[in-house]
């Protein structure tokens, strides 16, 4: 004991602040964590995640639901209009966007934008005055994408007439979707909906669907999980970086698409149109990773995160335990790199359905396979690789069909655990474009966000009240 | 002094192991370095090194030559036959062959192979028998490819009738020239000859390489230099790997082809060819780095190595400053994975110009951009960084054009300086494949070996007497 207090003294804090203030202020060498209760130190919902930790019920869902995700086995299999692929869709008129669900009155900027460009793609509307009094009469409906098994980046607006890659679970046959990538620019997604948007969508519905329609289906059924897999062994993480992958489908598609005796003239507009546009495949990874998410929903009692979403003014997630219920937050802020001339004043909140890739452990869980993408969205390699890391404390496991070179092929982290989220304090980090907050002005940036704490809280909440009554039953 | 000789001693030996067994013979702890003396011991050597070390002749060449290597910039401008491409090819009946130069009595079974399948294809012999006669006779000239601009892959035979990819360095206007990749299986340059090759070949010739040369015309001339950069950030090292970059070179090859308004027919069958060859852009990236080399050639007083080149015998090196002079020894070992059923006996030595990459910069010195290149050659992606962090200590400098993600965007090592080689003992890496040691087997492995010492060695020798006689004028 002697020896000790004749040592010069460190002391560790953690908790208040003051408690180290008051050690620095008589001379004292005070290290301060920046530890803070869990569950925002919320003492009921601390209450409920105590009763939800190592709970048998929570752990045997969450086996189940870890393995059904693990099992999933995505696959190409068409591309079919909205209106086919979801027939809800044709039986009223119907639009659907990214998200949870919210009213037209408090969308933000891009989303309206982009309902509007819909309704004038679909011909229901020939200006944004009737556009915008047709959805507040009710004669439009708004739902989320989320709620039909599809997935849309951005804005995520899904109008009958637009075409979707049509994605089969081949283990359990449940079908997801997404929409076409109309590349960068001027485009929907972003809300913009001039002359040229409207355009580019309507030589999608009428040359490129039916175009790719014919190669996928010369193809055969691609299987997208090992394609995402060695787009992650070159530099892609599949959210924001899509390069690799894009350049992988090419080689696929291509010579399928010339084996269907199409047009030269169409084959190359197509060739040219999917080549100039890096981000092809990124809606093909959502609908991917929807997939693999919706066949881990819907678990009784799982703690397993199946959806993180945005409609650019909140967050929402989904429990695999609670089903379809919708937990919501304000969307954090984006830090990240503005493309010249613009800053974060300019930016929408965080925005669209592609953080489904994050929640089925790519994108920002990925982040070290990709080092290139802080070149995009900010940083250094190193963060990159710690982000990695760091994700492995909130899931229930790893992903073997995913694995990182950087980190000496460790599979990435995958199956975020709720419970893990709120008792840790770590939020999910996703990797994001930045839209500007006015309609059609595009995109802005990218960069790295997380999933706000508050939703966490409220789903331990909700999915505590749910073990409770199943322990009675 | 007393503090330190009552503390337990760790002795650290460098040289002669006998000292280290005679301290650990009496109980002592010794860590023994597998230190040796610079230049594998040679007294005359080490003396002719010393007096090139920080020599302000050679210091002041080696500047002129960095430059030259670092401003090149390879440009894809053409597609040509070899006997256009080089008209010498044309005037004597002449085959070029990889590395440095060598007898047909002493060529390695593939090579030979290699040779006489050039000859079939030619219609210069109708047998093996034949082919072997007039080489042995005279009515045949073998050359190394490096004495026309040139660059082959493993066995890298190039004959008048075969297409080569024309690159032009539009710094200096100095073309150099490689053929096109077979892919795998039974192929040319591993020394297989049968009909399925030379049917392959006349393909190339008649269908590949003028769909090619009109995509190339029609695209306008593609900078290399850019595309390899690329790559390397997409998890190629741009010599064992090439992934990302026959992605890269496709999407921009096929929308050009598709606007040259061939049959259909044979636009499928060439985007079949190269979407089903991942090693399709090798021969670009070793013709690039060809260019970026003779740039730097022949500069007087100059230490840097501008050719590394192996015929299945001899490794061959040629350095700035003794211009077309090859130096010479016996080929090291291949470390590496073997494909199933084959072992290190079933190995031919080390083979093929590809080493001019690793010679630029790229290949096993940028090792680090290609964590996934272990899979192929063996070893961690540790291994992968720790070999591009260690060309650092015997290159004249860096290459800003290439970086390295997983070293924070480093610059490759580039600018093999023959003194830091000789000096520090540190050979430079490359990565490789493996053939088998008999004629068209094919490739059996892929790895890692060195370059040998005694080249380098003799190297420093001839600099020095060239030097020598500078400062006498």
């Amino acid at each position: 004991m002697n020896t000790l207090f004749n040592q010069p003294l460190k002391v560790v804090n953690a908790g208040l602040q003051s408690f180290a203030s008051n050690i620095q202020k008589v001379g004292g060498d005070v290290i301060a964590l920046a530890w803070q209760p869990p569950a925002l130190g919320n003492i009921n919902a601390g209450m409920d995640l105590a009763s939800l930790l190592r709970h048998p019920l929570v752990e045997q869902a969450n086996n189940i639901a870890m393995e059904r995700y693990l099992n999933a086995q995505p696959v190409l299999v068409d591309v079919m209009y909205a209106s086919e692929a979801i027939p809800e869709m044709s039986e009223r008129k119907c639009i659907l966007h990214s998200g949870p669900p919210i009213s037209w009155e408090n969308m933000c900027g891009p989303v309206k934008g982009a309902i509007v460009g819909a309704m004038l793609f679909e011909g229901w509307a020939t200006s944004h005055e009737e556009a915008e009094c047709k959805v507040l009469t009710g004669e439009i409906h708004l739902e989320p994408c989320h709620h039909y098994h599809a997935v849309g980046p951005m804005a995520g607006i899904i109008s009958p007439s637009m075409p979707l890659w049509v994605i089969e679970n081949k283990t359990n046959g449940q079908r997801s979707f997404s929409n076409f990538n109309e590349g960068l620019g001027k485009v929907l997604r972003f809300g913009a909906n001039n002359e040229e948007v409207l355009n580019r969508l309507f030589w999608m519905r009428d040359e490129l669907a039916p175009a790719l329609k014919a190669a996928v289906r010369q193809l055969g059924e691609l299987e997208l999980k090992p394609l995402m897999a060695q787009a992650l062994h070159m530099g892609d993480e599949v959210h924001n970086r899509n390069a690799a992958a894009t350049g992988l489908l090419t080689k696929r598609l291509l010579p399928a698409l010339l084996a269907c005796h199409l047009p030269l003239e169409n084959v190359q507009r197509v060739v040219a149109f999917i080549t100039g546009n890096d981000h092809f495949f990124l809606n093909l990874s959502m609908a991917a990773c929807k997939a693999m998410m919706d066949a881990a929903a819907n678990v009784p009692f799982s703690s397993i995160v199946t959806v993180m979403a945005r409609n650019g003014v909140n967050f929402g997630i989904r429990l695999s335990g609670t089903g379809e219920r919708w937990f919501q937050a304000p969307a954090n802020a984006v830090e990240g790199l503005f493309f010249p001339s613009y800053g974060v004043d300019d930016a929408a909140a965080d925005l669209g359905d592609s953080a489904i890739t994050e929640t089925a452990g790519v994108g920002g869980f990925a982040m070290a396979s990709s080092p290139a993408i802080v070149k995009f969205v900010g940083g250094t390699p190193a963060d990159a690789t710690n982000n990695s890391r760091r994700m492995q404390s909130i899931t229930v496991g790893r992903n073997p069909a995913f694995t990182l070179p950087a980190l000496n092929f460790a599979p990435t982290a995958a199956g975020i655990d709720v419970r893990k989220v709120v008792d840790r304090g770590i939020l999910p980090v996703i990797n994001t474009g930045i839209a500007h907050k006015q309609a059609g002005v595009g995109q802005i940036g990218a960069g790295i966000t997380t999933a706000p704490m508050p939703c966490f809280v409220d789903a331990i909440t909700a999915l505590a009240e749910a073990v409770s009554k199943g322990e009675k039953q």
